[in-house]
């Protein structure tokens, strides 16, 4: 982790000229919450807020690499530059976890026009919520248009992943029970574009039918509200992709025309902006002199001497 | 949500004495993070500290409920008083979503030396960090024994919640793949003792030597270690259960012996402090005047006129 402090002007021009080794360099700050990040995000913030940021979430099995790689096939075809950023938030070990599942992306790996990279979320200091949107910056300021946001796993971090994308695409596939599998994991409620992969297989038309039943039940009758389209697609071979495209072209329109784009976006700065000041607060926590203080107070409640809240008191007193 | 104030202290009176209902009601006190709270936790304190916190981990369908009411069932024999919390992580949305899984339990819930609860998380805010540990300390100080902490779903939420018991237990069945799953989960570094149910199925011993080699891979060589056993189960039938419920008493004597479960206490209270104390922080963050200013700061970071950090320090600075 130790490196020589890292000249972020240069960096920072560099990822902005489109050099994919900068803006891998600059995740990697990321990563490691380097105390350089703050001056690479003032010198970033300038370039933020072009690209359409798409955030792609389905059980494991759905095809979710097959279809990025497809998607990204589309977007590089429209002479736009994409961004994929991986995300595992099942793995708190090791940063490793994804490279088995991005074998399918290597069609792009020396396509000059698409950044990818992945990233396990780093415990709990901070989480995803934390680091996920700083990558996103980066990725945005290089001058991508549109960023790929994948996640590994289900679950409520997939939730929260979910709520960083602009439009947040469901994979689902035939069989798979995923129906019921989204209704349990709250994903119906966050899926904008939903997509039924490997529509060749058997029972397609059951799990199109139970989507868009509950899609309906869920629907809100209000004019001007969006109606989350249920699309069918065969990622292997292409079959469904314009439409894919298009269902996700519509939605950008959309979030744009209603002003949703900037109310979505609002709230997720401020909730960036809340989670670098906990994870501030945070080490100050730790750092205060004050680790012994914490300490102590932490034998104190194991004794049952004293309760967590009066103890929480005495460490925000001190900040 | 708005009820009368609760009286604290009867309520305590009420759920040391093992009334059900006053113990039920000091949980929902909790989940609906309630000011009594603090009261609540100052009254408990001088009585936690007592009962083992066995943590129950693993995929669906590898039959956690059937074997936590098994295991209810041996400690209930030996006289011991029973607490069943069971957390889903993946389920921001209601608390309704553990009752088709709970029903297994039915054989426990006219037993007066058992209380079952399930939770889900509520959203973001502190979330299972916060209030886990807090329903603990309500069923250790209403004079549980033994408590079971059951997670549904896998991913970093169930390692977290792991985290908060003394005993982890990882439950794997035959011919799911869950070896390979269990280490992507990480959940081989956090199992204590590995316990593989259906054990009358196929596959039995792949899957039990497919742990145990992960187990030895991973085995620190040091003298006074843990040894994590791998004990094979038929929960349905109660074949093997008592070997299970040994291994459990082994890890506890072993916890107690070592000082490793005042260290883990302590280590947990430390994380329990900090999240009340994040939370409080959060709390003041929102509702500063301060909230417009979170607004604010949010549009000009939209804008692109200003970077996250800075916003963060505005937010930092008014504490």
């Amino acid at each position: 982790m130790s490196r020589r402090q890292p000249d972020v002007p240069a960096l920072v021009e560099a990822a902005r000229a489109g050099q994919p080794r900068a803006v891998a360099r600059l995740i990697t700050l990321v990563e490691n919450a380097d105390p350089a990040l703050r001056e690479v995000m003032e010198r970033l913030a300038p370039y933020t807020g072009n690209a359409h940021i798409i955030g792609l979430t389905g059980s494991p099995g759905v095809g979710k690499s097959t279809t990025t790689s497809a998607l990204v096939g589309a977007m590089r075809a429209r002479g736009l530059r994409v961004g994929v950023l991986a995300v595992d938030p099942s793995s708190p070990f090791s940063g490793g976890a994804l490279l088995g599942d991005r074998i399918r992306l290597i069609d792009h790996a020396l396509d000059d026009g698409v950044y990818m990279r992945s990233m396990a979320s780093r415990g709990h200091l901070g989480g995803l919520s934390w680091a996920t949107p700083q990558a996103l910056r980066v990725l945005d300021a290089a001058g991508c248009d549109v960023i790929f946001l994948e996640t590994v796993g289900v679950g409520q971090s997939e939730v929260e992943v979910a709520a960083l994308a602009d439009t947040t695409m469901v994979l689902l596939a035939p069989g798979m029970g995923d129906g019921i599998q989204a209704a349990k994991a709250g994903i119906l409620e966050i899926g904008d574009v939903f997509v039924v992969n490997k529509a060749d297989r058997d029972g397609v038309d059951v799990t199109m039918r139970d989507i868009r039943g509950m899609i309906s039940l869920g629907e809100r009758k209000e004019a001007g509200q969006w109606r989350p389209p249920v699309e069918k697609l065969v990622a292997e071979k292409g079959d469904g992709l314009a439409d894919v495209v298009a269902a996700l072209d519509k939605h950008w329109e959309w979030l744009q025309e209603t002003g949703t784009l900037q109310q979505r976006r609002e709230r997720r700065a401020a909730e960036e902006i809340e989670a670098i000041a906990v994870r501030t607060l945070r080490m100050r926590m730790g750092t205060l002199d004050g680790a012994g203080d914490l300490a102590a107070l932490a034998e104190a409640v194991v004794a049952g001497e004293q309760d967590p809240y009066t103890a929480a008191d005495r460490i925000v007193e001190h900040l």
